[in-house]
């Protein structure tokens, strides 16, 4: 999303924060309804916060989604064909039509609550390379120590709601299983969340100083269980990995084992990481909703990168354009 | 399930094993699944053992299960009745017709393989007091030390599939997330399986000792979240519960959080354990699928028991007419 010089002045808008963008991640979904009833406080650092239930048909039902993962369902083309059938889209439509930039109630920035039965800790994601987003997770990595996963270059895995917003990124807390409540998942990602709105409110009143560098961890590819001809999974993920997110494997490592404790658990051999990759830092272990995706973890490359001097004015220059709370933050 | 000595010498029977009675607990049909493949050995210690897979259907779609809780469907009532009109009701009447006590391929043990999100570990659950179950129980808990949670006198929860064989324990092992493959759960439930196994055996030799004592936790009752009218949660489990399944807690100790942390999370005070329950040890706290039916822990009473001779004696009679080892395990 590029606003043109005169849409800028034209448009204030708020922050845009959502839980519930799959309704079996019920953290987020509930620190916001408590919000909403007053029954916490949130610091909102003077912002204008509009916090929204993703998918309330889906959080309802307890599950990820009804028809499409809604999560990959704001592709430019997705959202522009007619009717897909699916109630996701419809949603993700609705969402963009009131509160997307350019919407009734406009967002300029769209923060999205999830939570991961992997063992990812408290986390960044980000989609691609925008200065603004990169900006927000370098202040933010360093407020907390965060660790941030860049992902980019997945042509299986697009059209996350993020992107439709002019900055925007997951904070994405774990282990939790589906559908449960943990308070220590809830406290985090409200922490993540306090501290992405103060780096905003920082930018907005141009006092933000960027760190040096930003660490990332930049998608390289995913990676599937071993699988019979009918698909079931040959093995399973080795325990060595399990639970170990963000922590290196080296050539040679084991990534599987079979029934009965074996590593490699296929008749081929010791399947490890992908020819010609040396070490990677695994993500996403055995996140429950990525089997039906055909990916048990997802291998990325830890960077350390420069942060850019257009990056923190990216974010400077949009956040100056972030509405002052004026009101609580509706539902 | 009482049968009377004529039957008794009418008919033998195997060891029935089920994985996947709940369609979202993977990790025990993947072994049963894997161990009929021949991609594993299960140490089986010379006992005919069928395999099958409780709920095929709510397995495929990775749900607990599709209209009814198999594993609530095995009451007498409710497999008396006519067309209840749920798949679950005819599924549990399929198993018995064929692998009930006086089904085609008869089964006279039950052992069900089941996961939880709570952090129970490996353990065992029994229903009431069957000798027989009491004294499978007291075998294996000498061997691994397992507790063994023993459920009873819960109007509200009946129908669980154990019941209808004439001896029958659940295998519970986690904490593990909905619809994950782990291999340390089922490593782990594949050890509590293969030492049943070893005790039937022994029975069926008469070679079983039982050790003086078992050590169960005697379900006294259940507690609900705190909730808002509307039915949504106005706390979490405090995070000094989370996790500590089989740990006493005391009167005044607290067990929820409101969303800013507050000890209780609701206006009339912080609740704790029931009045006149100074000392409770809880189990399957914050189990996933036990929120719509209103559970968010269940309390026990830790109770040392003498084993009774009786016990080793209606096993041994029992595991007398198991049959022996003709072939594999099909499903």
């Amino acid at each position: 999303m590029v606003m043109t010089p005169a849409a800028e002045n034209r448009q204030r808008g708020a922050v845009l924060v959502v839980g519930g963008t799959h309704g079996n991640e019920r953290n987020g979904a509930w620190l916001l309804e408590a919000w909403r009833r007053g029954a916490c406080r949130l610091a909102c650092h003077g912002l204008a916060v509009r916090a929204v239930i993703g998918n309330p048909d889906a959080l309802a039902a307890n599950r990820r989604y009804l028809d499409h993962d809604l999560n990959r369902s704001f592709s430019p083309d997705r959202l522009a064909a007619g009717d897909t059938g699916d109630r996701e889209t419809v949603r993700a439509r609705q969402l963009l039509a009131r509160h997307g930039p350019d919407g009734a109630e406009p967002a300029l920035v769209a923060i999205d609550l999830h939570s991961t039965t992997a063992a990812m800790g408290n986390s960044l994601v980000v989609y691609g390379r925008r200065p603004a987003d990169l900006a927000l997770a370098a202040a933010v990595q360093q407020r907390l120590g965060l660790p941030v996963y860049l992902h980019e270059g997945d042509p299986a895995q697009t059209g996350y709601l993020c992107e439709r917003w002019p900055c925007g990124l997951v904070i994405e807390v774990g282990p939790v299983g589906q559908g449960l409540l943990d308070g220590a998942i809830v406290r985090q990602t409200r922490l993540a969340l306090e501290e992405t709105l103060a780096v905003l409110a920082a930018a907005a009143r141009r006092e933000l100083r960027l760190p040096p560098q930003l660490v990332v961890h930049r998608h390289r590819c995913t990676v599937d269980l071993p699988r019979h001809g009918d698909g079931l999974p040959a093995a399973v993920l080795h325990p060595c990995r399990q639970g170990r997110d963000w922590q290196p494997i080296h050539s040679g490592d084991p990534l599987f084992a079979g029934p009965d404790g074996e590593v490699g658990g296929t008749d081929a051999g010791a399947p490890g990481l992908p020819q010609g990759m040396a070490t990677a830092w695994p993500v996403f272990i055995n996140e429950a909703a990525y089997e039906e995706k055909g990916i048990a973890l997802a291998l990325t490359q830890r960077e350390v990168w420069p942060t850019a001097s257009d990056w923190a004015e990216a974010l400077a220059h949009l956040a100056q354009r972030l509405e002052r709370d004026q009101r609580g933050g509706p539902l």
